[in-house]
């Protein structure tokens, strides 16, 4: 039990879900599903059934690590890793892996996502164990994939390969798919043989530094050289923030995951989403009889239809006549959007940041 | 010059512009034309160009009176009547009329609205001085009458009857007519008879006193009686205020002018409006080549027209696929209208009333 380690990806901005998740507050420090807990403060309720709370560590920027403090103040401070600076999943996963091989060098990691909905917490800690069990004793990188419902393009696919002997419900895989179009996704769906990619691995900590040892040598031998050489723990934190800066941008899938040929699957079958978009949100959260969601905020609906509605608690929304509008009010921004436009998102962040200034992100 | 007097009317709660118009801070406090002053001190401004800045006196609720300190400040105290009670434009206009008089039995008074847009200020500057000299010399309660450019619904209208000889723009009145429906309103403009009720009206002090004794003469013995025999200021005004919360609601349209026979007529040609409602104040403000008419508030807008926006400022507002909409966001409440249903307004007030409290009036 004492080799399992939970890493939650708590760094991210959640830009697809502005301007409620902001620069400075994410949507994983939101209450994003209105139950009383954030989603980082979930993530880390379910990981806790199945790894100690002291075997958990969150990784995230260092702009974030006061508000990660505040919404987990059981957490003690050695367990929050801030990244110095946003360089995608790949450094922030090698550099947690290389922390933790000096805690453990025989740890075996989940590493969760914070903004993701679990339906079924049962089975998904008995997948979990399972899966890190598995590495326990194999060599192997495992990506837990969800059975998808609907041929859904806003994920990735991970198409499974061969099963593994012995252990149900795991499989080799064959390839990793980026965001499909409609069409594919629908032959994704009907072939039986993909799996959406959860974002959530599984591994042990000498198999992961190996492999990313093979796919990213300059990086991981920067690391490593760092943790070995650096006994006082404050000191090298320092140097390692240091070298972090100078990495490269690089995702974990693009960089080892497609790459890699030790990757297995594993399959999820808990309920699963990424809240990740208006539109997954819009489809997890309860609507009233005229299909409106309303997140936090009192309304009074006159005429009104199929809208989401995201506004502070205590303020009053009131609608009439409207229809398929996505409202969200959050400090100095308000955005109302026609619903199936959310994809503009991008744009208006950009426009917003080349004509307009930080202070809207 | 010393006998000119204005009372500028500043107690009305403006509902039909929630909720931007609250009840804690009424339209006529806001700078709804985005010119850095708001009406009230827009108001303030035009009339001190007819009557000396120290003959002018503003009425309003007793709410207010720090609001109307804060945005006059060079108005002495002894210039703002506070109303205890809400009780329509007779009471308030009597209380007041007895007041000046008590300080110049000779005053020829100017009752202004505090809520209302003038474009051309020189001729209403002239407009309003002929109707003060005529008053002085002619026992007649003058309404001001605006020449309508459309068959507006929102205006009361005034039927003019023969000329008064010798006095330029100047009629006898045949009926005051309440906002009638569309095919009325264009028959009024038609004839050329119909003049809008601007609201403003001009008299001198005893002929209104007189008249409004003959048609609500309970009311205005209780005052008179107060005035007459309590000397001291505080005590009376004390005394007033008590009588005052005691007067029936009534209006000074239907209670008085609809029904003496010494009301005349002045056209006022000076470019007019009430901004009583959000249609007039879309009429009134300037748009981009969307229609769009934004107030205060940033924007980023994309395919979307013919909308009114009214939100803080230095807040952003982004509008994607939005059409004819009134999004208006002050406070604790944000309200999303189709255009062309403010009427709908008064309705949501009152549900807001039953169902949710005084916070959000």
């Amino acid at each position: 039990m004492n080799n399992r380690y939970c890493v939650i990806m708590a760094g991210g901005i959640g830009s697809r879900l502005w301007p409620l998740s902001r620069k400075d507050t994410p949507k994983q420090f939101h209450d994003l599903l209105g139950c009383g807990r954030t989603l980082l403060q979930q993530t880390f309720d379910r990981y806790s059934r199945v790894v100690p709370k002291e075997n958990i560590i969150v990784s995230t920027h260092i702009d974030y690590s006061a508000l990660v403090r505040e919404q987990l103040p059981q957490l003690p401070i050695d367990q929050v890793l801030h990244e110095p600076a946003f360089r995608g999943t790949a450094p922030s996963i090698a550099y947690v892996a290389c922390h933790i091989r000096q805690l453990n060098p025989n740890a075996n990691i989940v590493v969760a996502q914070a903004d993701q909905l679990v339906l079924n917490e049962e089975l998904f800690v008995e997948t979990v164990e399972r899966g890190l069990d598995f590495v326990s004793k194999n060599n192997k990188l495992v990506a837990v994939g969800i059975k998808p419902t609907v041929p859904e393009t806003r994920y990735g696919y991970i198409q499974a390969d061969a099963p593994v002997e012995g252990f149900d419900g795991m499989y080799n895989v064959r390839t990793f798919t980026e965001k499909p179009e409609y069409e594919f996704a629908k032959i994704f769906m009907e072939s039986g043989e993909f799996y959406w990619n959860s974002g959530i691995y599984i591994w042990n900590v000498n198999t992961i530094i190996d492999t990313m040892t093979t796919y990213l040598p300059e990086m991981m031998g920067e690391l490593e050289k760092v943790f070995r050489e650096i006994p006082v723990r404050a000191e090298r934190r320092k140097r390692g923030y240091e070298i972090y800066t100078s990495f490269p941008n690089a995702s974990m899938d693009m960089s080892v995951m497609e790459r890699a040929d030790n990757v297995c699957l594993l399959v999820g079958e808990f309920g699963w989403a990424d809240i990740g978009t208006w539109d997954t949100l819009y489809g997890t959260l309860p609507k009233d009889t005229d299909g409106n969601t309303v997140m936090q905020s009192r309304t009074l609906k006159y005429d009104s239809r199929n809208n989401v509605i995201s506004a502070p608690q205590g303020k009053l929304v009131v609608l009439q006549g409207v229809e398929d509008l996505l409202v969200v009010d959050n400090g100095n921004v308000l955005m109302l959007c026609k619903k199936g436009s959310e994809k503009h998102i991008r744009k208006f962040l950009n426009d917003v940041r080349m004509k307009l200034g930080e202070e809207y992100l």
